[in-house]
């Protein structure tokens, strides 16, 4: 009894934290997916100071390059509770980080699933974040793009458009009941990165390298991130068995519709779609996207937030104050699906 | 005593890792600390093609911009054993993933330090991963530095030099007896980012701002990360309580040497050096400024791998195939300085 009792204390002071409700990860690690090689010749040789103050070393920048490969994270709860992994992807000018804490502080989506026992995989789209970027016009043709600080602000309908960013919070104009927690505004710019424009294919090669490691999975993505799970899992339907897609920003193949009737997908959308200029636009496209894949014999699904009664959210819903209640939304269309154990 | 052994069961079931040797965290996430906001004005209307056949939009490029910030990602272990925690800074053209899994698939530092029972923060230097980085050349004045793939193989110390990288594993030329895994070396490359040499002080503005928010603690610095460490403890002498300088690629300041005067401090070196035609003059340097600290009363401590029976080390240790050992002489350092429980 006593020596029960010795055990019994050893185990809980080595790590059961799930019992205080907080996380417990028993392995994690991290790896490079994709990319390729790429040979430089006819550059001019660059003088180069690497530190101030120090003698210019000449660089020649002829030679092999590796470029396009994607970094990837990747977190295994105690217990696993998910019969597939679940691939994380990122939207436009974002990174991974996307689905860490939140900007205020909250608890991110990454944390929330792996609490639910999935094995998560959250990755850094190729030329973002810890995927490196290659050199420009010479590999990349063009140039990137950064987005000023008010720009996602009025775009992802957090304010109420043109005009209502403002860098002191108590001066920003919210959308009514908006869920995007302010003071965590300033946080999230600092979580943009640069992004091309012309990048899609190797952006897709690197996501079906992933998924051909580590497939058979779900894949849940958000925003740029849509358009990309739809075109990997349309030509890997045996390794993506399902899809969540957190407002995509575009659809897949239309011609390949089909690929996809045997794949479990849902898309979800937030609050203040209708008054948006572009996202009545961007949903109606893949309304009808969907119609295809049914039209195919599949069973797409389409959750519109507020109509299930949870509303005032962004596009960057993973971050808005009820995160959460749209992480159970997806946590429960999973279960529905029997893919946990 | 049948409960009794009820509740074991649940407890054992429930994320004991570490009694299988694996990992135990109780909790994780990530922030952004520091940068900046830098206006840009006068620059020309850029039309963007934001997909594949889109309509080309209209961008204006002028306008306010987050810069410089620094992406921060921590780990806490079930059972803490480190009194402070260790945060870890990587090298040039590199990110955190420095030490995260080794490119051979190996466990890397973070994981390691975490099974000790320290509370690890992880970060992405200013303009490198998922810190972001900045429009050159209207914030950044200079352009980036790429790496050829044979660049670090040759000048880190895995191979005898010039001319000792081949794309084929058989055929390159390792030093004699070399610990770096020649087959991770391709996955090694795709680690890499492209680095700014003009950026060293919104580098070290941004690790002080990571030191004012989580010190005290312990700071481990590799090759470029050194100089930034030994800088950052300068200035803040009472946050930065000990530094493990692995091959620091430079110095701090050392008309202030005295700042560090009642910092533990070990700098760590692999093998090859005295061969190679850059580090013993490196080596050298912080020999000086160790006898600086030294004559302000200071005790700054130098480890010659070779020279304490560890030998094949290159410039990368902690991604070389012995890195546990080289973890095992810093954590046995730590010990030694009082900073575990």
């Amino acid at each position: 009894m006593k020596r029960i009792f010795s055990v019994l204390l050893v185990a809980l002071a080595s790590g059961c934290a799930t019992q205080q409700g907080g996380l417990a990860i028993k392995d994690m690690g991290s790896f490079h997916v994709g990319g390729r090689e790429v040979t430089l010749t006819g550059l001019p040789i660059k003088e180069v100071v690497f530190a101030a103050g120090g003698v210019p070393a000449k660089i020649d920048p002829n030679g092999v390059y590796q470029v396009e490969q994607m970094y990837v994270q990747y977190f295994v709860p105690a217990v696993e509770k998910g019969k597939l992994p679940l691939l994380m992807w990122h939207g436009g000018g974002l990174t991974g980080v996307t689905y860490e804490t939140k900007p205020d502080g909250g608890e991110g989506w990454v944390n929330y699933f792996i609490k639910q026992g999935w094995t998560v995989y959250n990755s850094d789209a190729a030329e973002r974040g810890r995927s490196g970027w290659a050199m420009f016009p010479e590999v990349t043709k063009t140039a990137p793009v950064f987005l000023t600080k008010e720009n996602p602000f009025e775009r992802f309908r957090i304010g109420t458009g043109a005009g209502s960013y403002n860098k002191d919070v108590a001066k920003m104009k919210p959308m009514p009941g908006a869920q995007f927690p302010l003071e965590g505004y300033d946080n999230f710019t600092k979580q943009g990165v640069p992004r091309w424009t012309s990048t899609d294919a190797p952006t897709i090669a690197a996501y079906t390298a992933l998924v051909d490691k580590v497939c058979p999975c779900i894949v849940l993505a958000h925003s740029q991130g849509g358009p990309f799970a739809y075109q990997v899992a349309q030509a890997r339907p045996d390794k993506v068995k399902a899809l969540v897609l957190v407002e995509p920003a575009g659809i897949g193949d239309a011609a390949n519709a089909a690929a996809l009737k045997n794949t479990p997908n849902v898309s979800i959308y937030g609050d203040f779609i209708d008054g948006d200029s572009r996202w009545p636009t961007i949903r109606a496209n893949n309304v009808k996207f969907q119609a295809s894949i049914r039209a195919a014999g599949g069973s797409p699904e389409l959750i519109n937030l507020p109509e299930i009664g949870i509303k005032g959210n962004s596009h960057m819903m993973m971050m808005d104050k009820n995160s959460n209640d749209i992480a159970a939304v997806i946590q429960k269309w999973l279960e529905g699906k029997g893919l946990t154990k």
